[in-house]
């Protein structure tokens, strides 16, 4: 009696998680975060409009969601001046992800991205047997060039961006991602990833041009919107690529009270302006706690801000172990010399007197 | 400039999609179904417990989902008296099926099915690469025998029965699935489909053996629970398996919003008994107007029935189109001689006096 014959690819695979989350941490810990600032989720919460949508949606909850999202991708369509086969919505931008390079990547196929960008895009290249080829930031940026020259060296299939940037918060300007699309390698497709578009100042997102097969562009409600545990995420990219999409995806994977929630969200363009506003007086408030602990925090085109605690990777993760002993989750970007910051979340007031009270202790504790 | 360059399996794969929702049908219609009686969805709704657990949610659907299900894993495994090491929740079984297809199916592995069961589970062995054998039915019943006959010639990875069956409602008893379950072949994972377990008598579900690597079984939230468009299904396995999904799934793939409801549905078993007491009488109601109109009904252990119309698949599909012509939303199974029938799910007393009233008129256009 022996279990399942696995591929070799899965039996190949580590049994590593991208992130630990913020409850698994709570039951380890065996008591609830005070402060929780490290999934850069959305403090200020969902549009009362989406609330709204949601109980009214809960009651048809019996009816499987409408597996072709129709309304969402056409109010999407709509504000964003393309069509609705521009569009593929799925189980936010990690659940696109993994479809995307089960799309693309094969084993052994090559792929491009930063160290110590996003993980989970990683996990999935990873999980699809897929090489991985880093290049270093320059600086807090990611390298555009550097990326661009890698992808053509190995003839990768795919190459990932985000902009703005996670962990770091940096950003490029719409013009330079503009001449990177024109200069993605032939056979290569960019993945622009703009989770964090809305907190970016105007001239950060390239013009979208809809039928460009080069780039693929992906959004989500999980950060401005503050619908991250209602999992919705959209694709932006060239009717073909898209269509594709249909060909592996969970069709009817979609939760209905999601799909109400983003739908009824997209619509409630005062509260996204509410949310950024705060969002901008947040990532004031984490530079001024930061300054006033001798620390410096990086400009931020995000809702989160890097803070430089001036030190080396091992002083930053002891001030991250401190501060989660005083019931502050944060978390922190991997590689060096980006792991010399904590990443903080923006969040309202009441969560930011929590930092500002304990960072001094955990920098003392951190140094002492 | 040109696309991305897809794996060779992928530009391979057809664009169809496994089932065609009542939502495309009725855009491309131009008008609602008066009766939605084709999806196998619960008429009867959510539990209001899981309703108020949904909307207290809502508003803390800021927050990423547990990416462990701690919670509903644990309420699970003491219902079933197993550990949560023995349990995986996902997104639907659909889901769940997508990642365990992944898991052990390179291209080329076999896999055994019956003609006629669940379509998308052959999307997901089709979609990596695996090769479908189909056995027959057996009469209306999945041929147990037959299947493992199969799984034993063609070296089997996977192989697949629901019980009770999906389309045809028919089952087997406990004892039967218990032998099948001793007889898999050396080095083939069954799988065990209840996802209408709760709707069967008593005696159709074998004893749960935790810690078998012969058998995964598979349940949801969709079917009696009453939160299809809520997306959550489970697995049942040995823990080395279900600990394997974590190679592979969307760790932060499931809703929020979904977790609470269907955590709070589990409490409700009052609700649960009384939705299962209202199918009963519902599937008598059809049975009924199937004998007014000289058809018959199938015993069914699900929230659907099969009707024989005592014709060919060509008669069954006219009758389906006149049905959807006046309103009325049924599927059919697609196979013969499976596709005399056709499949009407379970519902209220107002659902059903529509298919009372269309019934009559439907067969009369088929006919005519």
């Amino acid at each position: 009696m022996t279990g399942p014959r696995y591929t070799p690819l899965v039996a190949s695979l580590p049994a590593t998680v991208p992130f630990v989350g913020p409850e698994t941490q709570e039951r380890t810990r065996g008591r609830p975060f005070r402060a929780r600032l490290g999934a850069n989720e959305s403090l200020f919460g969902p549009s009362p409009l989406a609330l709204a949508a949601m109980t009214r949606a809960a009651r048809e909850v019996w009816k499987y969601g409408d597996a072709q999202n129709h309304d969402l991708r056409a109010a999407l369509a709509a504000d964003l001046g393309v069509t609705p086969e521009n569009i593929m919505v799925g189980e936010g931008i990690d659940g696109l992800l993994g479809y995307l390079v089960r799309m693309v990547v094969a084993p052994g196929d090559p792929v491009v991205t930063s160290a110590g960008a996003y993980p989970t895009f990683n996990y999935h290249v990873t999980g699809f047997g897929g090489v991985l080829h880093k290049v270093p930031y320059a600086g807090d940026h990611e390298d555009g060039q550097a990326l661009l020259d890698k992808a053509a060296e190995v003839g990768a299939k795919l190459v990932y961006l985000a902009n703005p940037d996670n962990p770091m918060g940096s950003w490029h300007g719409a013009e330079k991602i503009r001449a990177m699309i024109e200069a993605v390698p032939e056979g290569t497709l960019m993945i622009l990833d703009e989770a964090y578009i809305e907190f970016a100042p105007e001239g950060t997102a390239p013009p979208i041009d809809a039928d460009d097969p080069r780039v693929i562009r992906f959004r989500t409600f999980s950060k401005a919107h503050g619908l991250a545990g209602a999992r919705v995420g959209y694709a932006i990219g060239a009717p073909p690529l898209i269509a594709a999409f249909d060909k592996v995806r969970n069709h009817f994977g979609m939760c209905r009270i999601s799909q109400a929630g983003a739908l009824a969200s997209l619509q409630d363009k005062a509260w996204l302006a509410e949310v950024c506003a705060q969002v901008a007086d947040a990532r004031a408030r984490i530079a001024r706690i930061a300054s006033d602990n001798a620390l410096s925090a990086l400009p931020s085109a995000t809702n989160f801000v890097a803070v430089d605690c001036h030190a080396d990777g091992e002083f930053a993760r002891r001030v991250l172990r401190e501060l989660a002993e005083l019931d502050v989750f944060v978390r922190m970007p991997g590689v060096a010399t980006l792991d010399r910051c904590i990443r903080v979340s923006a969040g309202p007031e009441d969560q930011l007197d929590v930092l500002e009270e304990e960072l001094p202790k955990a920098l003392a504790a951190a140094r002492g």
